[in-house]
């Protein structure tokens, strides 16, 4: 077998097969297939597709490039949870006490990354004294105590997925979908799922900016985990507005422990029921995901979803008074009003120019080696559909520098759009795709 | 400017500047663009092609990334020819005397390269003291005393296309007709050539199998030199069987004296005939083609041909009496005959095989280390139309070592196919593209 006629193969737009993708994927782990054949690869894929086979091959290529967590010390369904990003998706801070408080395990590797704020681990240590370092033994063993840990990717999940990813961000090949699916689902199963939710965002602020594309990545995911035995559903959500008010990490902390008491913003709560419901669905701890929504509203208004958080953080070494307290979470110095300067409805809050707000403030990572400010952020106090009058105020500014407010202020005013008629309300959660198909709310 | 965006707007399908083109390409050059950037580019051009103005772009992108040569010591304009590569093709030798006979400068760079034979300076070689390794004043002199030279590339000549082309061979992406185009023409031009006649062959043993895919090339190239000034024209040819009937570096070379003495093969002297007549119209010897033409027939008749390539061959330290009798040239210790099984028309004789057949001999290099033996090859007693009776020879096998033979023969017998029904005679030169227009002999 040789790397070219792989390449030609699929450039010519012919369908690879399992050994053939093996091949090319473990050949270039191992450094044996160039960079440049890759690259010429990923590109051909780009024009030529895959399909479902190809897709779903790719993936277990990827998987079994390097380790795999074994999470089979743990009983039960263990089921995974993906978001594709977007900004102030505070999202795994609910999602995990949510469902382990009704008995799902949860058993979560977390990560960085760079963006507009920090990543689940570092919001999760804007709280004094969390320790995201626990060694395998204690992170199976917390779990098991517990029903939850939340630790940062130690093992070295999917290899040749972080290497393609890297060539793929310097290449022009981001962007195509057998690629996006299979690297999304390659560490997923990687990491030891046995059932995946998989939090796909669409619009203005997602990656995928139509419900179209959006619903067509879903499905490829859905279909990879079809093909190789984990069940996989997808929601699909509006991301034209941030998620909830809060975008920073101590601020988001703040907003979800909020949400685990009942009292979130109405979106992040709808959101946090519904991949819930349907991971408390895929553990087989509800027959059917209607009851696996009421078991989760039920956990928010009988304290346990938030008694689940206190544990949770307690056992990972956290101070617990700041979950009684968020006043104790860390706090910016100041805070600077963005106000309305005209009557009307609020119509579009671009949820990346506010990302950008809060990235300028400090609250994220341009690269790998920038430090993160726990405490500074954006507080939307305005969404869409609001009625706003002159001076009113629309977001406030979380800082430490004022040299780095102004930028942050210009691009959190520009991200509001104000106008006379009030927009048409969109539902919040677009569609779910389940193997059986697609069912759209739009 | 970024090779990703550039990347990126490729892969998109949208226009590349100039500028865009030249930061790509000589990034790359100087290695500042690294090898999988490009390799993703190269896929992007064969998905999304270029138009013409990018094409040119391309090729003088190409050139000015190294050395150029400078002939205008040489009074005259000096029109070059380049062929697109066959089994057999002697073209050079002929066309080089022939021309030059007739008072057009050829100020010749070869090559020795990889393939069933060796190159034009591999040929030329076969005859003894045969010095292709000329200084560059050598070769300048050596011109304008006897009107043609033909020497080893010896400047780095579009340094960018050797390295595009390394990668392109390892990535699939060979076959893109703007990359085909821009690196020929980019060689030619970077050359010194001030015209260029293209030999581009068509059909089974050639680059291009199909005639609507050579003219295509033929289009390409003659537009990027409108484009750039350097007025050129293709003549397509065909290439199903062997031209002429030796393959073979000596082989040839007696092939090459007798079609200079007019007695050569019918093919080989017409598609010399009309290359050369382009040359001489190009160089503005000859008001028109028709008129050059008869002005080589002329040479040949007269014998002018046949004694500039003594001249030549003198002038470069070679052994003229090898010339006047080509028995003293390198000649194989046996040979052995290929016969006919059957009665009927020859309808075939596939070049690649004879091709092969010849390199099994040792005719040809398949690695750049390979060794040549000068002697060995393959003479043709029949070609297509010819009718054979059981028995006949139909090809001689020239050969040197016996462990060698027997794939050969089994290869050259299969090249031959019997009919009983003679093949429909198609014109041997298919068309001619010039900046005016196609004009098709089929």
């Amino acid at each position: 077998m040789r790397a070219y006629d792989i390449i030609l193969k699929k450039r010519n737009g012919e369908k690879l097969s399992k050994e053939e993708i093996y091949f090319f994927v473990h050949g270039f782990t191992r450094g044996e297939i160039p960079d440049y054949q890759m690259a010429a690869f990923l590109m051909a894929v780009y024009f030529q597709g895959m399909d479902d086979e190809e897709v779903a091959d790719l993936t277990m290529a990827m998987v079994e490039s390097g380790d795999k967590v074994d999470l089979s010390a743990i009983s039960g369904i263990k089921v995974d949870k993906h978001s594709t990003g977007g900004v102030g998706d505070k999202t795994t801070l609910v999602l995990a006490p949510l469902v382990a408080a009704v008995g799902v395990p949860v058993a979560k590797m977390s990560g960085r990354g760079l963006g507009h704020t920090g990543g689940t681990l570092d919001k999760l240590e804007s709280i004094a004294g969390f320790n995201v370092a626990l060694s395998p033994e204690e992170f199976i063993k917390q779990v098991n105590d517990i029903g939850i840990a939340v630790i940062g990717q130690t093992a070295k999940l999917a290899p040749a997925d972080g290497k393609m990813y890297a060539l793929r961000d310097v290449t022009a090949t981001v962007d195509s979908l057998p690629l996006i699916a299979s690297s999304i689902m390659s560490k997923k199963i990687a990491g030891g799922a046995d059932a995946i939710v998989l939090d796909v965002k669409t619009g203005s602020g997602a990656f995928m900016k139509d419900l179209e594309g959006s619903i067509q990545l879903a499905q490829a995911m859905v279909k990879i985990g079809e093909r190789v035995g984990r069940e996989t559903i997808a929601v699909i959500s509006e991301m034209g507005e941030p998620l909830g008010f809060a975008v920073g990490n101590s601020l988001e902390v703040k907003e979800a422990i909020a949400t685990l008491k009942g009292e979130g913003p109405e979106d992040l709560t709808e959101l946090c029921l519904t991949l819930g419901g349907y991971m408390v669905f895929l553990a087989r701890k509800a027959d059917t995901f209607e009851t696996g929504k009421e078991m989760l509203k039920e956990a928010l208004q009988s304290g346990k979803a938030f008694a689940k958080l206190k544990e949770f953080v307690k056992s990972q070494g956290g101070n617990v008074h700041q979950i009684d307290d968020p006043a104790l979470l860390p706090k910016a110095q100041a805070i600077s009003q963005i106000k309305a300067e005209k009557e009307g409805f609020v119509i579009e809050v671009d949820a990346l120019k506010v990302g950008l707000g809060a990235m300028y403030l400090g609250a994220g990572r341009a690269k790998k080696e920038d430090k993160i400010d726990h405490s500074v952020g954006i507080v939307l106090r305005k969404k869409v559909g609001d009625k706003v009058l002159r001076g009113d105020v629309l977001a406030e500014l979380h800082y430490n520098d004022e040299k780095k407010l102004e930028d942050a202020q210009k691009i959190v005013f520009a991200a509001f759009k104000i106008d006379s008629r009030p927009p048409q309300k969109a539902p919040f959660i677009k569609a779910v795709v389940t193997s059986k198909g697609v069912e759209k709310y739009v």
